[in-house]
């Protein structure tokens, strides 16, 4: 019988509506540490380039500092960044600066909310030597096809008359002229890379509009309209660049901000790879035993890769099994999953309300981890063999 | 790495009110198999002496036979028994005959409701030559002192005119003589074990009109009468026997009937141990790599000797680790658990009302099982090594 105490790695994304992916780590690791002592717990918080992916990539280093910008609705926000990479790349998440479940960003209507503050925080970090950008998107109340973040970084949009219009939908209504020559010089030397898992194009029926806009106040009856504007400006400021971006998958990411990003030249990655990049998840696998992953509702989306399929296809390729804890489990998916997952478990221990469940999060995490780590004691000559572990 | 497939013994109880202890363990094989195609899984169905216990027992061999018996209002009963041991010993569970969930035997008040039919059975399984009974006590409608069992077996109940009064509650009013001449001669031969978990007397403040009386159908108000009639009639029988049984811990079971079958000579066992005997339990566990148990409801109740605590102290003593599945587990108990069971989970895959779990029993134990074989087989290096087991 082996008695070392093992290797883990707990690389959970946020439980969304109910605990963020740092604390749920740490609550993970409560668990475990009940069991296992002198166990070697890495703690890899995970996100997807969304709400939580700054406080995620932050938890493993770098620096955390503010700006002022304009948020969605021209009010004032006090937007958290982060620099990481020995002080090289800066973590933008879009939903800082115009988060959905902001309640002043959204206080006016979508048609008239901007994406400015994006533009005017890339332009104070250019200002400050920064030429590395990485952009999470998701959760933003915009669906300017990125006009406002574009304005702020020096493009013009003109109606006929000459006369500047609102960078956002509803000014876009009067746009006749989009003038580049005025856009950010210092945008040539900058690599960007935006992390999003939206493959959706920019217009049409599986645009930004269509799709997303609904959720973020566009009503339905809007929603042709405002489609397109958003073509219209897309291939005015394309044409004047000599560039194109509408079509490209993830174009219509964050109400077409991955347009815009793309445009001036922006990779599109999945953001739980490169958040699994920037906290360094391979190197936290090196000669583990065991991953936990999590996040707050697994079904059929999560296996076309959401951050806890991402997790677990790290780990497979560096021979570490992952299971997964999550809110709650669509048994339907489970013959799937069950392909990825060394078991798929849920938060509850039995029958219970969902805001229960919320409310209860770090603790049944704490007991749903301990009780994990007590089966991988069931069986006879169960114990980790650190043997067997890559050096 | 090694690969052999485990060895599992899956022992759980009933799942009250969802799925009975057989289908339960051939739900949680189905799991595992879908895991380890060639483990070799040890289906030890459970029960703790009261409903189900028949069916337990009779799954590992012996013989079902019915009998016409009168049921607890006067009704006749189709009752089952089993006949195991070689032919040599007779199970009877007393729910059968006079079940608490018997619409038919709890049509009359339970004033009115007798334990003859268990008297009846024991003649007939006399006359069939049988000398060696286990009767499983649990779920049964009537609280009688067992007076109705013991009338059958020949006892006769007088009152002060010499006239034969009613074996019931209410008949037990004009008790006067209780005349043990006529006692069916060939009990003296016989050995009976009694399974039980209830440790309360016959009368009193924690006697059995008092704390079971009332799920019975005793009214508030008739607590103390009929309390006063079973003490009064135990007293006699008891004179006339030259013998106590009352105020031994179980007289209280079954209405009464464990003092009745104490006076008689029958031994007081946990309900659970004596079915893991009789199912051979520890020649399954023998070699075995790991234990699945399970119930309906898991809370510190478990912790006083329930059937799946039990079921981990059998699989202890023989070196063999036991994890728990059970329909619902109070989280407030799970410090205590851990310290019996290697990880307990419930049947959820998230949030779930308990009526949906209930009907959905089987398919959830299968997927359940299914996960947790997963997980043991997430640890690098965690496959069950046969050698470490015991020949």
């Amino acid at each position: 019988m082996r008695a070392d105490p093992p290797i883990v790695v707990i690389a959970p994304d946020s439980f969304k509506g109910s605990i963020a992916a740092p604390p749920a780590a740490s609550a993970i690791a409560e668990g475990l540490r009940r069991v296992w002592p002198g166990a070697d717990l890495r703690l890899c918080p995970m996100a997807d380039g969304g709400e939580g992916t700054l406080d995620a990539v932050l938890s493993r280093g770098g620096q955390r500092l503010t700006a002022r910008v304009g948020g969605a609705s021209g009010e004032t926000v006090e937007a958290s960044y982060g620099i990481v990479g020995g002080g090289k790349i800066a973590i933008i998440e879009a939903a800082q600066i115009v988060g959905l479940t902001d309640p002043e960003g959204t206080a006016i209507d979508v048609e008239q909310r901007s994406s400015r503050g994006i533009g005017e925080l890339i332009v104070k970090l250019l200002n400050g030597g920064l030429r590395e950008f990485m952009v999470g998107l998701g959760g933003t109340s915009t669906n300017d096809g990125g006009a406002g973040m574009l304005a702020a970084l020096g493009v013009q949009l003109l109606d006929v008359g000459g006369r500047s219009v609102d960078a956002t939908p509803a000014g876009l209504a009067k746009l006749a002229v989009a003038d580049t020559g005025g856009l950010d010089p210092r945008l040539r030397e900058a690599t960007i890379t935006i992390m999003s898992d939206v493959d959706n194009v920019l217009a049409g029926p599986h645009g930004a509009t269509a799709i997303f806009g609904p959720q973020k106040g566009v009503r339905a009856e809007r929603v042709g309209e405002i489609d397109a504007r958003l073509a219209r400006f897309a291939a005015l400021v394309e044409k004047a660049l000599g560039n194109t971006a509408r079509d490209r998958p993830g174009a219509g990411a964050a109400g077409g901000l991955g347009f815009a990003l793309q445009l001036l030249g922006g990779e599109m990655r999945s953001g739980a790879e490169v958040v699994a990049d920037l906290i360094g998840l391979d190197a936290a696998l090196r000669g583990a035993h065991w991953m936990i992953t999590g996040e707050g509702r697994t079904d059929a989306q999560t296996l076309l890769g959401k951050t806890p399929l991402v997790v677990a296809r790290r780990g497979a390729s560096m021979g570490v099994r992952t299971t997964l804890i999550s809110g709650g489990i669509d048994r339907t998916a489970l013959p799937e999953l069950s392909r990825h997952f060394a078991g798929c478990f849920s938060l509850t221990f039995g029958p219970i309300a969902l805001e229960q469940c919320v409310v209860q999060a770090a603790g049944l995490l704490t007991d749903r981890a301990e009780q994990l780590a007590l089966l991988l004691t069931a069986l006879r000559g169960s114990e980790p063999d650190t043997a067997d572990a890559k050096p």
